[in-house]
Formats: C-alpha cells, structure tokens, sequence
C-alpha cells in the first residue's frame, strides 16, 4: 500500500497547471503504443500497472512526484487568482481521510483525519455550530478568505468613557431604530409613537417601546450634527409661487394667524373632490426625507405626499387623513395613515421612509423581511379639505419631535389612580400565570422616568414632574396588588419587568427600572439642589412635594441597588447570563439570556458602573464580557 | 479558474490503481508527440494547456473523470487492508485548504476548508478541546478507527434499580476504592482506617474519608460474590507441620486460650532476634491477598510477611510491629506499619496489595503515579516477640473487618461533648477566612450517621446508637458556634460541609449529610416500630431516648429536605452545576463544579429520587445528567 499512499500524496498538489507534464512522463515510462481510448481502457482494466514490474512504475512515479511538486513550488508565485483563496503562511493542501466520531455514545459524525505529522482529527463546523451553538461565517478582506469563528451572535459591549447622566443619551439607545423593527406596525399618525404587535397582531401601545422610541431619538440628537432642513413653507417667504390649485374650488392664501400670532398658510378646498387633489406646493426634494408641518384643520382634509421611488421609478403617495385609521394601503399605490381630527394647531413629523415601508408591508409583511423600498423624490404635497399649515420642513431628521411625542403619550397615558403605565395586552410567560390586561411594569415606570427627566430637563414643563412622581406609586405596591414590588425570599425588593405570581425577577427590566429612578433621583438633585444630607424647606413644584418626591425616589433606588448587588450572583450561570430567576420559582432549569439579553445585562452593568463606586460592577462587567469570548467560570 | 477547479476534484479520488489509464486517455487527446521528459518540460510550461483548445480539453477531463469515478468505485470493494482504516460507509480521502478561523477577533487557529461540495469548515479538536473544555480520544474497535467526542470526563450515572435504604449498599460507593487514593498514605495498622494526606502530607484521620472507607467495604461486600478464604492456623486443625522456628529459642505451640475459649497459638522469641526471624509458617499463596489474623500480644513483637512480587521475583517484607509508626520503608526490601501494642485480642486484616504499594510508594512516591507493583505469592509470615495468634487466613477479601475497624474509629473518636467529629487540619478555602482545626463538618456527620446506621443494622450494638444520637447536636448548632447549621437568606436552613464565613453551602456535602439524617431516621422507624404519628411510651436503649432522638432527627431530616428542594435551582448554571454557593457571598462567578462533583450530585439526586415522591430530584437529574451529553438549559 506504499506505493498508493504517495501516488496519492502527490495529488495533493495544489497547482494543476502542469500536470498535462506529468502524464507525458508517466506514458513515456511505459512506452504503450497508442490505442484509441476505449481500447486502452480495456487492456489497463485487464492487466495492473499495464505490465510494467512494480519497482519501475516506483522510480517512474517518484520522478513524476518530484517534478511535479517543483512545478507546483514555482507556479505557486505565480498564479495570483488562485492565491488569493490562501491565507498568508498558509499551507500546502491536505489529504486527509474522513473519521467516524462517537459524538457522547450517542451519535456519529463524520469528521476528518490528518495523519501528516501527528494524528488531528477535524470536526465540522456545522456540527459545532448546533453543538454549542456558536457562529462562523467565511469572511474575504485582506486579499483572502479566512473563517471568523465567534462564541456570540452580538457585538461587543464597550463601557461607556463618560459618567452616565441623566439628560444624557440613554445607554446604547442611538443605535436603537425602534420603528423600522418588524414588531413595530408604524408610528401612529395620531400621536407620533410606534404601535407594536409583539404580543397582540392588532397592535397596540406598549409604554416601554414608546420611552426606548423617545430616547432613541433623544439620543441619536445628541450624537448626531445637526440636521439640514428646507423649509418651503413659513407663511412668511413669498413662496406661494410653488403652490397650485387643482380646480377653482380650491384655494389658499398666507393670513396671519391671531393663535399663534405667525403667518400661516390657509387651504380650503371641496370634502368631495377625491385624495390626492387640492391645494398642491411641489417639493421636488431627493435628500431629505423627514417631513414636518405644523397644522390645524377647521374641517376634515387630508395632506398627501407622492414619492418617487426606486420600485421601477414607481410612485407612491402616503396620504395622512383626519380620521382614527391607524395604517392601510391599497394595494397598489397608496397608503395611509390616520392623524385624528387635528383640529388643534399640532406639530406633525414623519419619516416618509418609515411610513412607505410599514405601509406596504401592510400586505407585502413576511416574517423577518422587511420592505426595502427606498425614496428618490419627495415630489409634492397636496392638501384636502379646511384647514391652516405652516412650517412646511422636509429634514435629515426631527429627533426631539418624535422625543417629545413620546413623551407627551407617556404623560397623557398614566393611570392617574395607580400611577402605572398600564398595559393593555395580556403578557403569557411559559408557566407562570396569564398576566390580565391593566398590569404594571417596572421596566415601563423605570424607562418613563428616564424619558420624562431628560423631557424636563429640556423643557422645564411641570407635567413631566408630576407624571415622574405619580409614576413612583407603583413600586411600593406589591404586584399582587397592581404594583410592581416583589421580594426576594422576603429580603430582598425587587421591582418587577412582569408582576408575575410566584415572582419572575427578571433582571434586565429591574436595571432599567432602577436607572430610571436613578434619573428622577438625580434629576431632582440637580435641579433642586437637594440631598439626602440637605434638607430644604418644603417645596412644592406643581402638584409635587419635592422634598417627599425626592425622599421616596432615594429609598426605591438604594433599596434596590442593594437587593442588586446582592443577587447579581444568582444571574450568573458560570457560561451566560440568567433572563430571570424563573428556575427558582419553578424548581426547573434556568432561563439563559439570549445573546442579546446578556449585552443587554453588559451594558446596563457599564452604566452603574459609572455611578457606583462598587467594584461588583466592573467585576462582573468583566465576567460576563468574557462569557461572550467563550472564557467560562472556573470549575474546582 | 473553473478548469482549474475540477481538475483538483479529480484528484480527490481515492483509488489510484486506475490513474495509469487516465494519463494515457489523456496524452491521446493531445495527440502530443513523444519527447523526452526534460523537452516536454519546456514545452508544456510554455505553452499552457499544451496548445489543446479549452473545448476540447474539458471534454476530455471530463470523459477522465467518469472512467476514473467508475474504477474507483469498483476498487472500494477490494483492497480490504486498505479500507480496515476506514469507517463504515466511509467516504474517500479529501483534498483540503488549509484555512485561517479568526476565533472571537482575537486569535488565529488553522482550520481545514474542503470544497468538495458545499464549502465546509473543519476546526481541529486540539483547539476544541481547550476551548470547550471537551474530551476525545481516538478508539480501535470493531475493526476500525473512530474518534469518541465526549462532553465530560466522567461515566454516566444510572438511577438505582432499586429504592435507596439505610442497610443497603451506600450509593455507588462499591465502586470506591479509597484507600488506593493518592492522597491517602496508607492503612493505619493500628486503627485499620486510612490516613489523608490531602490538606496535610503529614497525614491526618478524616472522619469523611474514614466513612467513605467503611462505607465503600459495605456495599462491596453486599454485591461481591463470597469471599474465598484460606485459614491457615486455627489453633485446632493440625497444621502445625507449616510451622517452623529460626532457632531453639523460638517456640510455638498450641492451647487453649481461656479468653476467648479458643485454641490458639502461642508463640514466644527473643525479642533481640532480628526483624524477619522467629516462628515462621509458609502459606504459598499465589492467589489470595487478604491477611487477617486474631492476635494478643504479650510483649512487644512483629509479624512479618514475605511476598513474592513482579519486580523481577523480587522478595518484599511487610513488617507489622507492636509500635505506634504510622508507616516506613528501608528503600530495600522492607515496609514497616505499627499496629501499637495490641495487648487485647484484636482481628486485625490487612490488604497486602494495598500495604505493600503503600509502603514502596513512600519513596517512589511521585505525584499522580501509583505503584503498580502487584504479588505473585504471599510466600510466608514470621512471628516475633511474645504472644497469642489464631485464625491465620488469606481470603479474597474481608470487607466487613475494614467496616468495623472504620465504624470502631468513628465512634471512639467522636467528640462527647460536641457531638462532633472533629477535624484536626486547618481548611483554606479560596477567600473564605481560615478554617481552624476543631472545626464540624455536616458531611462527616451525616457519613458517619449512614455508616453507624448500617453497624447498628449488623452488629446490634448500643454504642453505634449512642454515638449517633450525640451526633446529631452540631445539626443544631450554628457554623459560627462550633456547629454545622447555616441558613440561607434567614429563610433556608443548611448543614455545612465547611463551617465557612460567610457560610459556602456547599451541595454535595449537604445531600451527604441529608443522607445520614434519612439513614438514622429510617433506623429508628424500622427498629424501634417509631413514626411520626407513632407516640409510643418512651423508650431508652442505653443513654438513648429514642422517641426524642427520632423527633430530632426527623425535624433535621424535613427541614434540610425543604431547603434541599427550594435552594437545588439555585446550583444549576444551565450548563454545568455549582459546586457551593460562594459567589453569593462574594459577589463573583459561581465555582463551576468539576464533573465528578457533577456526577456526584446525580448520583444524590438519585438517590433522593427513590425516597421521595417529590418529583424534583427526577427531573433535576434528567437535566443534570443532560449536561454530561452537552445538553444545555434553553434560552429565550
């Protein structure tokens, strides 16, 4: 079997430009005369090694082998096409013989064998991807393909340089596009704020989406230069050579308005004639997309905007009514959305991407694919019915108008009696209890608390501090009661993401909570000048006591960040991160913490790290970065 | 470069034989004349593709390729040496890149691309195994190689056919075979129980290993077949002919023995004779390696024994001395034990295997290597000194003698007062404070418990009862106060295998000692007719209240019972179990525990499984061992 083993070897060779050179030599060693080819086939089948004595055919084949691997050495330089596939230092290609391996005496796999120096097995990849559910995906750069192996599907989690504050971005929420998610139906034309179908396809308002929606935004402005706005309309600039009217029934004209002491632009055309006509002012605008107008209809209208897309050059038109639809589409060339009577002067914004694609995946949705349609031309508007407009903007974006949307749902949706976000979903986790419709959320007050502090300290309205202290009712009231307070082991106070009966300690939504009362608690501090060591005379702001507020949000907060640092320790599984502590309850294995989870648990650890002295942060910072490295917890 | 490519997939083909035609088939579509090689070498690398058209030379590749494949095919069949190598159904050797795997964007590892047919990546299990922490190990059966993958290093642990009971067999510990341990020094020859050198290599009694020794010669002696057992000297069977003395100051003869009512011999020599002379009998055994004999000494003295060994027929004699030396060895020929001065009958049995590996390992000793040395013949014994000797045997083995000796120790050393077996060494565990020697373990207490349950169970004798109701009180008795009782959160009451600060709550040692309290407990239901709602009159049995006893250890039993339920959870890491719960205490990464503590806990949770109807010690294990198979908890 020697002699096959080289033969074999010497296929090995990379290179097979030359090998034309070695079947000359090798027919040259035999001096066969020259059959066609199937009477060749014959006579080789018949007779092995076609006559020639053993010891012959050896030396031929060593010489073919020596000749051939000088060429491959010299064509190896040159044939750059092909190097390309190798990575630097690489080495010469491998034969190597498949191995069955026993996966656990249970099952097999087939794996490879090396046998070139020492003996290595190989696994396949596709077996370790389902084994230990890591990652890999071929990668080209450099000028060659290399495998990037990863113990985690999601990016790594850098601490922040800066102290966390509380009128600063919210963690890592700009990079967060809450409203392209496929969970988000659309933004609501009512009240600028995404509708989710999470959990009820119908859709419906989720106070957690809405906060990480205005502080997405929120944070993207800080981050971001500032916008580039056109402004078409004012009232002001005599402009109006931009407007057309579609029939003599429609008309429009700059007047002064006396409520906002500003010159709009009042339209008023028939309730008959059919959308997509009226009053129209072309924009013609390839660049920006972010649409805003402040308007006030006397009657009921529409304003519709045609967009020039790149479907075939195709154009759509989003059609904003005065009604209380939330979304639809034709089907064919037309959406729209439902903006209310709007028969107050109101600040409209809208992402005209986001509004053509949700709307057509009104009918075009598959799961996990999203509309990727994208605008070339804001061409017109076109005004319908009664009503006055002004500010006409089309911007790179509008980040504090979606901000304060958000925030204007959250103050206008707190259940006065509980002070709770309520839900209006039931929320099903495994085992536990069916959670009723009118629950509470721990992570819905906390991420309201960090929306509506950065909301007064922008705009200073007293609204946002009184839905602030409304909104710390709920965490002294136990969940069986309508709040969100569990304990744990009746040590430990625990603020509840989903009041589950027995307890679900999720921990995520606890860390947001609690930095949401660290916001209102800092908030306080700094606009107030109070401390725990420094009490003031009374005040009140509003409806609330400041110095009561301030005393019940301190307590929450360092109850809480006690019962944190205490039972950090039990989320940690030694390879992952614990969702929650539902394994407790139920006697069962633990919840692990999707990827995505676990990042989540990492970056909020970075946040308190910036604001705890406690060295727990960092550690377990640390820790459980490495989980996502595969460095696991050691073992005795 | 697509000619490029199948030409490479052709040289993945196996089988070789059949390559000569290929050549030949090929030269003929060239139609190329004959040179001699060094001309056809200029020729052809000048003139790429030898000038053939590209058409025209696919074709004839591809005619090749089939031709080949079917030889190939064909050859599978025949050359049997060849395929012993390779797996059933196994495919033919492959040609691989090697390829660069970029592991988490932080190091490099070289992994094998084949591009056969979809692009497939190997990873070498030299990486894998560190990475994962995974086993392998190549494997030669059934006529072939493989690779056997294994998750962990352990076996697989099956559940009992049979419920659990406290007379039973201890567990698996029939397969424990502690005193071959390294870490312990040898059989005391006075106390016949081992002696630790684990946190001292001075050598230390621990009452742990002490139990688990007794415990381990139980349940062996419940599933081995009858010992075969030679007596060689009885004092009545006329043997006397095997006896002979050194010299006509050496006596021996027999009587009868009033003490015991038995004949016996006596025996009598110069205690100034040399070690290895005196009244010798020649056994010849070459089976046998059990040595047991009764024995009064009546002055000091020493029987010795001469064993034929593998070491080149090298002769090895083990001393057994009426002094207190633990163990010695002359770094000759000779190994020394004390067996103190033995003035009262006593059975004394001894593993000469054991003895003698022991002794020569006191020099040979390197770590992790045992002394192989094995006996051919137990050739024969010397008496020394002054005494009285009977039932001189060599049997299989006599495992019921080392439970006595183990259940003798444990109740003569256990601690009145206290109630506890008292450790003597220190115990440093990673950060926890220095524990000091004195120190209660609640795994001795419960070991000791199920040890004395089962020699209460045999030998009916008061003392085991008696030294098990005193050692229930560290149960009671706070970590901190010299006790083993620790809770968790105030809520869970604990009994500590380490009396830690904070308390560790170690889990294997806590089921151990649960273990004991349900084998006393069962013991007192079973002997004494008692139960719960069983109020007979009181009953003593020597110092011991029986009724009351029970009341405590069933309140002991229940309690620890509930925690054990509640706090399990707590030990699962969704991949692995925890071996304690120190990172509680310190705020840091669980102590993943290594996988025969893993296998330990199944082994408990077993066992739990068949004296509770609670269905959590069943569907922990099923989880649990799910781990060893690389099984993981889900993830949301």
């Amino acid at each position: 079997m020697i002699f096959l083993r080289r033969l074999k070897t010497a296929f090995m060779w990379k290179k097979t430009t030359t090998l034309l050179l070695a079947f000359v030599v090798v027919v040259l060693g035999f001096k066969l005369f020259i059959y066609d080819a199937s009477c060749v086939t014959t006579v080789l089948t018949e007779r092995e090694n076609a006559g020639i004595p053993e010891k012959e055919l050896k030396a031929l084949k060593q010489a073919w082998l020596l000749e051939h691997q000088k060429k491959n050495a010299n064509a190896g330089h040159e044939s750059h096409d092909h190097m390309v596939d190798e990575p630097p230092n690489g080495n010469a290609q491998q034969v190597v013989s498949p191995i069955e391996c026993l996966i656990n005496d249970n099952y097999t796999v087939q794996c490879l064998k090396s046998s070139n120096s020492d003996e290595m097995v190989y696994m396949p990849f596709e077996f370790l991807e389902k084994y230990f559910e890591v990652y890999g995906k071929m990668k080209h750069y450099d000028g060659y393909d290399r495998f990037e192996f990863l113990q985690s599907n999601v990016k790594v989690v850098y601490k922040p340089e800066q102290p966390y504050t509380y009128h600063g971005a919210f963690m890592n929420f700009d990079s967060y596009n809450v409203e392209i998610r496929e969970r988000v139906k659309c933004v609501s034309g009512v009240y600028g704020v995404p509708v989710s179908t999470q959990w009820d396809a119908n859709g419906y308002f989720y106070p957690i989406q809405i906060s990480q929606y205005g502080m997405s935004h929120y944070s993207k402005n800080l981050f971001q230069k500032p916008p580039k706005r056109n402004v078409y309309e004012d009232g002001q600039i005599s402009s109006q050579v931009r407007w057309k009217a579609t029939n003599r029934y429609c008309h429009y004209e700059s007047i002064l308005d006396k409520e906002t002491d500003s010159h709009v632009i009042k339209f008023e055309t028939p309730e008959t004639i059919p959308l997509g006509n009226g009053v129209t002012m072309v924009l013609g605008n390839t660049v920006e997309h972010e649409l805003s107008f402040d308007i006030k209809f006397t009657a009921n209208g529409s304003l519709s905007v045609i967009l020039d897309t790149n479907e075939k050059s195709k154009q759509y038109t989003i059609h904003y009514i005065t009604n209380s639809a939330l979304i639809d589409y034709d089907g064919h060339s037309s959406v729209f959305y439902g903006i209310g009577p709007s028969t107050n002067w109101r600040h409209i914004s809208r992402d005209l991407v986001t509004d053509i694609r949700k709307g057509l995946g009104m009918i075009r949705r598959k799961k996990n694919k999203k509309i990727k349609i994208s605008i070339q031309k804001v061409s017109k508007i076109i005004l319908r019915g009664s009503g006055l407009i002004d500010n006409i903007t089309l911007a790179t974006y509008d980040h504090m108008a979606h901000f304060k949307d958000a925030c204007n749902w959250m103050v206008a949706n707190l259940d006065m009696a509980s002070g709770g976000w309520k839900m209006s979903i039931s929320r099903v986790l495994d085992e536990f209890e069916v959670i009723k419709p009118g629950w509470v959320s721990a992570m819905a007050q906390g991420q309201g608390l960090s929306m509506l502090s950065r909301a007064y300290y922008i705009y200073k309205e007293e609204q946002y501090l009184e839905a602030m202290a409304k909104a710390l009712l709920p965490f002294s009231i136990p969940s069986k009661e309508g709040g969100c307070r569990a304990k744990f082991l009746d040590k430990f106070v625990w603020y509840e993401e989903y009041p589950t009966t027995p307890s679900s300690f999720v921990l995520n939504g606890f860390m947001y909570s609690l930095i949401g009362l660290y916001d209102f608690k800092s908030l306080l501090e700094d606009k107030f000048a109070i401390s725990e060591d420094n009490n003031l005379p009374s005040k009140t702001v509003g409806v609330v006591d400041i110095q009561a507020t301030y005393k019940t949000v301190k307590k929450l907060f360092d109850d809480g960040m006690v019962s944190l640092k205490s039972m950090l320790p039990l989320y940690d599984g030694g390879t992952r991160t614990f969702y929650d502590l539902r394994h407790f309850a139920f006697r069962k294995p633990p919840m692990i913490a999707r990827w995505d989870y676990h990042t989540t648990h990492l970056s909020q650890l970075a946040l308190f790290a910036t604001i705890s002295s406690d060295p727990i942060f960092e550690k377990y910072f640390n820790s459980w970065q490495g989980y996502m490295n595969g460095k696991v917890a050691n073992h005795n």
